[in-house]
């Protein structure tokens, strides 16, 4: 095995061509064995082997800093920096992260899982080398999904006028997570299309050589592709960015080769690679999107796996069937639909359906332009990725009370994509926003109850629901809900837990048989019901919440109670303040003690020990 | 008076060109008259009088939609649309808003205030339009400032994807409030210096013959224009945008001609106005950064009026003396560097100076960037803008823990900007974030101390100080402050009074010679000084702050000693769960009731009423 030589990107500049290429096919099989055990970026890690190996052969890393946008395409990265041993632990508990991530390794150049960041990042980079008149090299490494971001394109405006020193590396597969959107999107595929081919002023006759053939194909539009190039008719001039490409990103020799030249030139450079995601392994090649991140999977005979109906596929089959009822419903996504659970309803109500691309702030503008001429738009969107909008929540959407509502998925921690993705801190932030409500139902009927009556009350209104399975409503089923109404799940005679969404089924268990203990579904979490509070002020109160402790609904609990004047016993369980790493949910619920157990223990600390204890 | 007869862009129609002209001048005037009283955004609005006269004159509002980008521009759009007899009353309280606001107006497309969403809101409504098959056009006029934004740029992607029909007003004016950065506005300037001419096949000669020769100039240089157009070279092309342009911004003949055949087409498009900001009041267009936003002059003898010094010059002050002290200190600000008092920062180390343009979420994380390469960053920014970056101080800054540092200006209630300004949840949004400390002065000294330890601390911490005048400290002054504690300012037999920045003047006004109530500077908001708050449990506890009451400083004081088991009386007051509109800061602070009077009144509904109550 060649990897077993490799320890660090020092061990690839010994190595041959051929070992390099026998080094990215073992590279692959740790990537497939891996990733079938633990689920994980699959399809994206396959299709950068190549580019990931022909940068550290070139680049001197960590001297270098190599900047993986998302970290979607890190694996074989991490692979050869010395984490080859660990792999095997990636994305479970105390293992290796998912993502790129500075505490790591000196070779993760930054912390990454949110995409389009890298180019930011890249800029502050050079500009800190530069005055610290220090030489290596900034090397950003993004795919054509984020640099449909907002922030990326935002960045390049400013990278091309500052004119530092930079290698952006395109890394162009024609996905995003999805197929990808946007109009620069169809831009890059054109330019596949008319083979551009290097500026050879600047690059020398010797990389023309190698430019692949496949690539480069007919010598006619290759004339024809370099006189335009003389126009430099390329939206990256406009930008102040030398753009280079597109050349073949699983040809390691001409990679090399070009990096090697390219690390010679001063200002900003883009190389656009072309990749295939899923590279190699074929089921993976055929459906991109299903392989781009599976739970795990038989190596030897890969299958889709149903991972049982989820949350998101409950809100799916739920707006699908009101937009029938609703004509005037329209759903948005942040380039989620998978994740979100909108394939059927993108089939089923093409003409009500709008991809944004990675641009989450896009989509909650674009909602409010809609609500502003009547329609009825929901915002697809995962607790975490809401964090990239929420100026937009405010400006664009709450003063003026427009009836969008956010589907707010993934909301509490979500296992093993880690702190950068778990939706921990949505009811802090939102609560504080004037003319928002927000729900979090406690099962797929009561989110089907809120979604329908919400878009009868109109208003923003934020539901929240967690990265589960949930029982399947039955279709066609529309209970009204009390709108506001807390709901008694189990009557108590010392204490009530509160608890909304996810731990309630830990309340459930940790009060059963226990007749002093009481359950509350505290499914309206802004305003709340403050008749029920007031009512419940009588007994010890515990709440319970899959989000930060800081400022979250027991904090909202807390306020309701003071302005009332109302001083019962009061316990507020929720996650620490701190970040929590990868694992399993269940676990990260124990370890932030919100699980049955952790209640129980809150509920002794209170003075109502569990009856087994009594016992 | 031609501006008698305008009641609403109808009365347009029938006016001659020279009818329109006189009206042009008779608005400026009228525009120069009202922001010399009540101050507001005079040159961007001087700057696209004609322009709003043509689109008024040419599109049919309300029917067709115009959007105004932040709404800077809207004066004239304000005049003409009804509420000529009310500009008076501009940006003061009960009056109009100094932006558009769906809610003032039904001409008011879009409510601004925050730039760069305009295209994303026009997105949202061309496609509800195309959806109720109804048939209006969606006009968004957007600056060159704004369009370094990421949400334009990202949605400008979606918008060329999509090819619906709209029509993008680009006015450039090579500003947005200071001089405009970024390499597309370079572009833009080069597209001007080249003079391109109108796509003739797709408009027609008419068209062209009206084009200005001030701005189209030589027939060799147009035709090589033509001949590059032909080619597409246009960074708007790769988006699928058709481009026409540069026009002249103040020929109002030439602006409604083209303005008429660009109706016809269909898929979007954008004109490419170029106009000048101040345009018509001498002082304004020769320094139109002053002149951007004055807080009021006299008309006659226009002279820059000093606003006394600010909490913005006191950071600037104190950032520029300790970047002479703190080799690795780097300021970056997204288009604010006369806002945030940077102007004499920028001018002594301007190698360690950015500005990065509007965009916000590059701000930040071009800070993480620098601050994984060992640099201290400390990123000058607005709380309402703040907002715009939230994902970024989560994601790539508090997550590492990396030493960047928050100025947080005009926080809290922020007078006639409004609704959209109000910096007023910024506690509530990031003290849920772990790793993050909060801190607030007092005063300048305050600032300079907490500053000055937050650089040697390390770590992500926000300083949040007000818009307002502060009394200027001593240069060379660096008090140590004992990090984390806070301070009382006053004992008390009875109750304390917890308050921070702006309102602890209040609060000592209120104590003032009534020995029963204490006063606390509470300027650690995260972590709180719990010891302190332990001993203070034994009195009456009130909270004043100049942010919302939900999730705010209060929220967090009654988490707290929940935590801690103690039960004192405590009230919280703060602004209150809407939101607030245009007024001045103590008649919103009043109106709040968070100024001495309401702390009197919340101290008497606590039992301890002002002294010269009970006499």
């Amino acid at each position: 095995m060649v990897l077993d030589k490799v320890n660090s990107p020092d061990d690839l500049k010994g190595l041959t061509l051929e070992e390099l290429q026998a080094l990215a096919e073992e590279i692959r099989s740790e990537i497939i064995r891996v990733t079938a055990q633990n689920g994980g970026h699959l399809a994206s890690s396959l299709g950068a082997v190549e580019l990931v190996l022909a940068l550290h052969r070139v680049f001197q890393s960590p001297k270098d800093r190599i900047l993986f946008d998302v970290g979607h395409q890190a694996y074989a990265h991490k692979l050869i920096t010395g984490r080859k041993d660990r792999f095997h632990t990636l994305r479970q508990e105390g293992g290796l992260s998912g993502f790129t991530k500075v505490s790591e390794s000196e070779h993760d150049a930054i912390t990454a899982g949110h995409a389009s960041t890298s180019l930011a990042h890249a800029l502050g980079m050079v500009l800190a080398r530069d005055l610290a008149k220090e030489d290596y090299h900034v090397v950003a490494v993004i795919g054509d999904g984020a640099l449909t971001g907002g922030m990326a394109l935002a960045a390049l405006n400013k990278i091309g006028e500052l004119g530092k020193r930079m290698l952006i590396i395109l890394n162009d597969n024609e996905m995003s997570i999805s197929e990808n959107v946007g109009a620069l999107n169809k831009y890059f595929k054109e330019l596949q299309i008319r083979k551009w081919v290097q500026d050879a002023e600047k690059l020398g006759r010797s990389i023309l050589e190698h430019i692949s053939p496949k690539l480069f194909g007919l010598v006619d539009r290759a004339k024809e592709a370099a006189k335009l190039i003389l126009h430099q008719e390329n939206p990256f001039y406009a930008w102040g960015i030398r753009y280079i490409g597109p050349v073949d990103g699983h040809d390691l020799k001409g990679l090399i080769h070009i990096l090697e030249h390219l690390k010679e030139l001063d200002g900003p450079t883009l190389l656009h690679v072309v990749t295939r995601k899923g590279k190699g392994y074929k089921v993976a090649e055929a459906d991109p999107i299903y392989w781009h991140g599976p739970s795990g999977f038989d190596p030897l005979r890969p299958e889709k796996v149903s991972k049982g109906y989820t949350w998101s596929q409950a809100f799916g089959d739920a707006v699908t069937e009101l937009a029938y009822l609703e004509p005037r419903l329209f759903v948005l996504t942040p380039a989620m639909r998978e994740g979100s659970g909108l394939v059927r309803y993108s089939v089923e109500h093409p003409d009500r359906y709008l991809d944004v691309g990675i641009c989450e702030d896009v989509a909650v503008t674009t909602a409010a332009g809609m609500a502003l001429r009547g329609l009825k738009p929901i915002v697809a969107i995962y607790s975490t990725f809401l964090q990239r909008a929420y100026d937009q929540v405010i400006h664009d959407v709450a003063i003026e009370a427009l009836p969008v509502i956010f589907a707010i998925d993934r909301a509490g921690v979500v296992g093993a994509d880690g702190a950068t993705h778990h939706g921990v801190f949505d009811i802090a932030y939102l609560r504080t926003i004037p003319n928002l409500q927000i729900a979090a139902p406690k099962d797929a009927l009561e989110l089907r109850a809120m979604l329908k009556k919400a878009l009868e009350i109109g208003g923003p209104i934020a539901i929240r629901y967690p990265r589960d399975n949930v029982e399947r409503a039955p279709e066609g089923a529309w209970p009204e809900i009390p709108w506001g109404r807390w709901e008694v799940l189990k009557e108590g005679t010392e204490a009530y837990i509160l608890a909304f969404g996810k731990t309630l089924k830990y309340a459930l268990e940790a009060a059963s048989d226990d007749p002093r203990i009481g359950v509350v579904n505290a499914r309206f979490l802004k305003p709340l019901d403050r008749e029920m509070l007031r009512a419940l002020a009588r007994y010890r109160l515990l709440t319970v919440e899959d989000h930060q402790r800081m400022g979250g609904f027991g904090s909202a609990v807390l306020e309701a109670l003071n302005e009332m004047g109302l001083k019962p016993q009061v316990k507020v369980l929720g996650l620490p303040d701190r970040f929590l790493e990868h694992g399993s949910i269940p676990s990260l619920h124990r370890q932030a003690g919100i699980d049955a157990e952790g209640i129980r223990k809150a509920l002794a600390e209170m003075g109502v020990p569990p009856t087994y204890e009594r016992a």
